[in-house]
């Protein structure tokens, strides 16, 4: 048997991993330390009541014969492609039905849909990014090309100039780790990019339902052009807590073609042949959670967490720390204090501060001397994190 | 954008697709006729009692801040790994729990576990097979060689001579589509061929449960030497009616290593890169399953399933027609009768008896002129399509 290479020389654990084991290595040296943590984005839930209601009536659905849904399609029902094909298209983004895929969440379609390309292609990421892109190419037999973001771009890369012509370009709006938004211009420039350089490129906008401004896109819809190019991922992981319920989408347009092939016909062979489809019950969650009830409780509950990072923010800018995100999105990117290495801020934050984040260079190089907070979190613990963040920076002066 | 040139190749449609669409056109040209279908291998559900219980609970649980479940572990609940393992050790194959890896669907690993695999590498399948499988090696760019099974092996081919050295060999039983059992001695042989030829041996059990005879092995790990070359398949879907929701396990021994490097280590790496787990709820429904309630309730309706194979596998024999399967397994394989294709037995069927089986040459060109009967239905509804089979030959003869 000859292993798969690009599988072999990943790296052997991810960011979050390698913090949660240093956090429970302090712990136990200091079983006094209270932490808490602004580490991985992980929502405190729970899931709003019009979706349990749903859940709890497919529940007992597939508990009698006459109800009881066996093998669903593979791209989901109808009665939630609809959902959110109406959802898009409220938010400007008009999107048939049948250009959207249900998944089991964003993570699960991000890797998925390199198996489009031929192994050996050429993909392009951002550099700091979500680290399991990187890891999708790898495993996948990509070569993986990087643009940076710096404070010069607010961490927002723009296409690279040169003769790479990337089969494959990743962006996330508002992105993970740094919480930057691409503007309508910007995210314009890299569908011209795309199309000149026929690239598919994979816009995941897992956190636009972070936006509050409405002059910045939620969707990469809203670029004209954008459906000969590019496909889009959605989750409902954020927007309602389904980190631990797991649904997602994919927009691959009907338009979207590679010399004369229909990417969306590729799709759905590589679907049914990997996949069949999402639980019935959890799609009845996540229809719910579009329905008029459910939007209302998920609108009360992002706004907890808008709160919260608008909370991080403006602690940052009293400390005058240079930073990013945060506005519209979950996440808060600061350039650490003092020159310090990402690593090196984060054992001073949990022995001064006891509190954990997430060191910036574990989304890559260009992430070193920076860090991540995420403001998921109940109110009180993140003001208190809040609190303890600018007692432990005393300790830096 | 380079495509990847094993997706483009393959057929545009699976069979059940296009049997499904020749169905439905002769249903519009036929308004009166009520087809009966033993086709596609779905079950009737319903869920049992202890599943919808325990997931009803679960569903309260998400609905509530302090008992609420965001991101599970990847490899899934220690407490649905513990009931697995302990199932699978009451069967016969002690498997510690950290051995096994929570799936949505044994589909989705079946395809996934090819990632372990460098692209080019060659593969062994039976012929007929599981289509899925095939379509799964041409994405991960494998090269396909196929053993192909014949009434003379009962259609339970064994390892071919010659110096062909797989990568990976998959092997299903009771097999889908011809429900054929191997023995201890034969997959005794395929270990010996598969350590020898340092292959990666996928074993799919998940029809094991339909298994009755003791002396006939559920799982690859009653074989001396399987850790060291095999990762077994399991499924919720026909032991428990899981088929819409989604619940699967993957066995990947920790002994199993290639040339040092521990398989284990490779695939945690791989699902922490592309997976996220399975929703919190689905998992406790499966643990219910394999509770003292949910295994009583669960072999009563495997019972009803065998009992209807037991009557379509008399209706064969009655009808003299050549058969396999159906004794420890939900499908029937059959010689279709006076030298008929597998289409033209399907139209025939179809036409004369309202039926809708399945074409075996769709698992592969060994299965031209077979055909495949499935015994997932309700007791009625299969006793009258044995009815009608029985009529509809006398228009053979």
């Amino acid at each position: 048997m000859k292993l798969n290479g690009g599988l072999v020389s990943m790296e052997e654990e991810y960011v979050f991993a390698q913090a949660a084991q240093r956090a429970r290595r302090f712990a136990a040296a200091h079983p006094d330390a209270r932490l808490i943590s602004l580490g991985i984005g992980d929502v405190q839930g729970p899931l709003c009541p019009a979706a349990t209601r749903a859940m709890a009536r497919a529940v007992r659905e597939q508990g009698r014969r006459r109800s009881f849904h066996g093998y669903g399609p593979e791209q989901g029902y109808q009665f939630l492609r609809q959902a959110i094909s109406s959802e898009l298209t409220r938010r400007g983004a008009p999107v048939p039905a049948r250009d959207i895929f249900i998944s089991d969440g964003a993570k699960s379609d991000l890797g998925g849909l390199l198996d489009l390309i031929a192994p050996g292609g050429q993909a392009l990421l951002c550099d700091p990014t979500y680290p399991a892109v990187r890891d999708d190419c790898l495993i996948r037999g990509l070569r993986v090309n990087t643009v940076a973001g710096s404070p010069s771009d607010g961490f927002l890369p723009m296409p690279p100039p040169g003769s790479l012509a990337p089969d494959v370009i990743y962006l996330c709006s508002p992105a993970n780790p740094t919480g930057a938004v691409y503007t309508r211009a910007q995210l314009a420039a890299w569908v011209d990019y795309a199309r000149q350089r026929e690239s598919l490129l994979l816009f995941d906008a897992a956190y636009a339902p972070f936006i509050g401004d409405e002059s910045l896109p939620r969707s990469i819809y809203e670029i004209p052009g954008a459906e000969e190019c590019a496909v889009e991922l959605g989750s409902f992981s954020k927007l309602a807590g389904f980190t631990g319920t797991r649904c997602g989408y994919t927009v691959l347009p009907a338009a979207l073609c590679c010399r004369g092939v229909p990417l969306q016909a590729l799709w759905r062979r590589r679907q049914a042949a990997r996949f069949n489809g999402v639980a019935y019950v959890v799609q009845r969650g996540a229809a719910a959670v579009l329905g008029p009830n459910g939007r209302r409780q998920t609108e009360r509950a992002l706004a907890v967490y808008r709160a919260n990072a608008r909370l991080l923010e403006s602690t940052l800018t009293e400390a005058g720390i240079p930073h990013w995100g945060g506005l519209h999105a979950p996440y808060l990117w600061l350039a650490c204090p003092q020159g310090l290495s990402s690593w090196g801020f984060f054992d001073f934050l949990l022995e001064y501060g006891w509190l954990v984040g997430t060191p910036g260079v574990g989304f890559g190089p260009a992430g070193e001397g920076y860090f991540r907070l995420s403001a998921f979190g109940d109110p009180d613990t993140v003001e208190l994190a809040a609190e303890r963040f600018l007692h432990a920076l005393d300790y830096l002066r």
